[in-house]
């Protein structure tokens, strides 16, 4: 019998098929072989195929936009909103608009052409992870904007790109994302029915209930939640609450860049390297500044990142009811990402 | 510039680009040649090939599960949901459970093996939305549904199946679908400001702004919404106030025939035969008994289809943020797709 199962911060259900649920090796990877030819823009020595560089974490006393770089910023070359203008918030007739402003740029997570993340180490991570939350608070210092996506697009079917040199991408916005409120006023909600934090209560219950734990790491947990969405969905949850991402401590930055590194590298030897998108879910900038459920964010949220693996599709019913229909039940997910075993210095990680 | 605009019934935003938009020919549409080898178990003549038919449009006299039909009602073989057994709502721990309970039927459009609902007659498309309308009535009379949703998947990249026979889907739930309850409550909220239904508004906004109009018909008109989510997104709105799908009547459904296969003409000859869903959104079951915003559902609420190509891919951002990139804003769209001329018939049910 497939099971019904709500998710308990958004209330949006996902149909969990429980008969000839899918395992790893049930999903068929088409993998992209394809790479670039010629010249990789996101390489050392490559720095003027890209725009001027926003950011470099570089040795000491290495020149903007040359070689000796650890990380790259550099503005997005298709940028889905742009960095200069107003809003200009104006009607027409009925509708709303306002100008695409925003920032949106690309983070090269490595001089070297590898393409997956999780093949990184783990102090390279720590890296990347210190890039976001310093672009973060740069970015915070522009009153337009209202948010800040940080995400990633590895592989074709993920909507990535054919270069496969590891990137990550920033996007500001001027308007808070659907997905995000969404989560914000079911944490409220329960918040002010249970007087606890959701997010703390959820690591709680896994950690109590065991089966969809996929790793417990100092600090940080790794499950595939009760209603994923997807097969071989994976959150990881700070153990400690905060709702803001940017916060993080440098130590919490380096169990954190461990974590990620765990996750990925179990995603990517348990299904054969697939496709996958991330994103970090944190607070709207200056929340404490307002009034509403605005106002209780640091107490109601908690930041997390959210891993999908894309190895299903969106069909009419998912469209038409905002459900979605998860073939591997997260408990079978979370067994046979678990027993996979990755690297020793993540072992150690590994309480 | 890019622009946001923002979706009036929901409050979704999308980020139309405006430069660089992509038109008909800038999608890369990887037709799917594969077909079935061997018996396909949709044509006439195969009946034993399906689980036994639920409904059949069959000539006087034909008996059940031979040839002689028009339409055949079957049950999925691939049910996501399962029409035994009760709902049992349950707590997990934190987190809330019901059985999957439902029903999941497919309905075969045609005797003859051809793929495309577009390229079906106008007689014939009319057949398959009054099997729709049974369905529904008698799915109706099951108290354990609160919605059935109509939709189809056409071609691979849509989910549909290698099988290129037409066919459309049917699914009843036990609980409403969350983007139909978003489309609830912002109609209301609408209803409650204006004393108007939105979508009342929106065909009279459009139908003088005409920029988005790509078909008005006798009876309904086809537009690529404001705030189209996907390139050549296309809404079939009816001009007369109604929200229930199944309370149509004859002559409203023929002109609805019509009005179906010019669209899905129109893109078919515009954009290369493209995979592409599509979803009838209709009120919930038995909405006059219920309170609150439920009681008011006659009154805000307007049934439609949406029509949706898949021609672009959802990403990191889109997951993380609800919001929807554009590359092809609604008014080129909806140029584009007018300039095209489908069969005489269709002609003259054009205005």
């Amino acid at each position: 019998m497939p099971q019904l199962r709500k998710d308990p911060i958004i209330g949006r259900w996902v149909i969990i098929a429980t008969e000839r649920a899918k395992r790893p090796g049930d999903f068929l990877i088409t993998k992209e072989k394809e790479d670039i030819k010629g010249k990789c823009p996101f390489c050392h020595g490559n720095e003027k195929e890209t725009p001027p560089e926003i950011y470099a974490l570089r040795k000491d006393g290495a020149a903007s936009n040359k070689p000796g770089w650890d990380i790259r910023v550099v503005p997005s070359i298709a940028p889905i909103l742009k960095i200069e203008g107003n809003l200009d918030r104006r009607g027409v007739g009925m509708y709303d608009a306002i100008n695409g402003i925003g920032a949106h740029e690309v983070i090269i997570e490595t001089p070297d052409h590898i393409a997956n993340t999780a093949e990184l180490p783990v102090g390279q991570i720590e890296k990347v992870l210190n890039t976001y939350v310093f672009r973060i608070k740069d970015l915070y210092n522009d009153k337009r904007f209202k948010y800040v996506l940080v995400f990633k697009n590895y592989g074709w079917a993920a909507g990535g790109s054919k270069i496969n040199h590891a990137r990550s991408q920033i996007i500001a916005t001027p308007v808070n994302p659907k997905r995000v409120k969404e989560e914000l006023v079911g944490a409220r909600k329960y918040f002010e029915f249970k007087e606890r934090c959701i997010f703390c209560d959820i690591i709680k219950q896994e950690l109590k209930d065991k089966v969809r734990v996929v790793a417990e790491v100092d600090g940080f947990v790794v499950i595939s939640p009760f209603a994923a969405r997807f097969p071989f969905e994976l959150w990881i949850l700070p153990k400690k609450h905060n709702c803001d991402f940017y916060k993080l401590e440098q130590d919490e930055i380096s169990k954190l860049a461990a974590t990620l590194k765990l996750a990925l590298c179990k995603l990517s030897k348990g299904l054969n390297d697939p496709p996958y998108n991330f994103v970090i879910h944190t607070a709207p900038f200056r929340h404490t500044e307002k009034h509403g459920y605005w106002k209780t964010i640091d107490r109601d949220y908690h930041w997390h990142i959210e891993i999908i693996p894309r190895l299903t599709q969106m069909a009419g019913f998912e469209w038409g009811t905002g459900f979605y229909i998860n073939p591997t039940p997260p408990e079978e997910a979370a067994k046979a990402l678990k027993e996979i075993s990755c690297e020793t210095e993540l072992a150690l990680a590994e309480k």
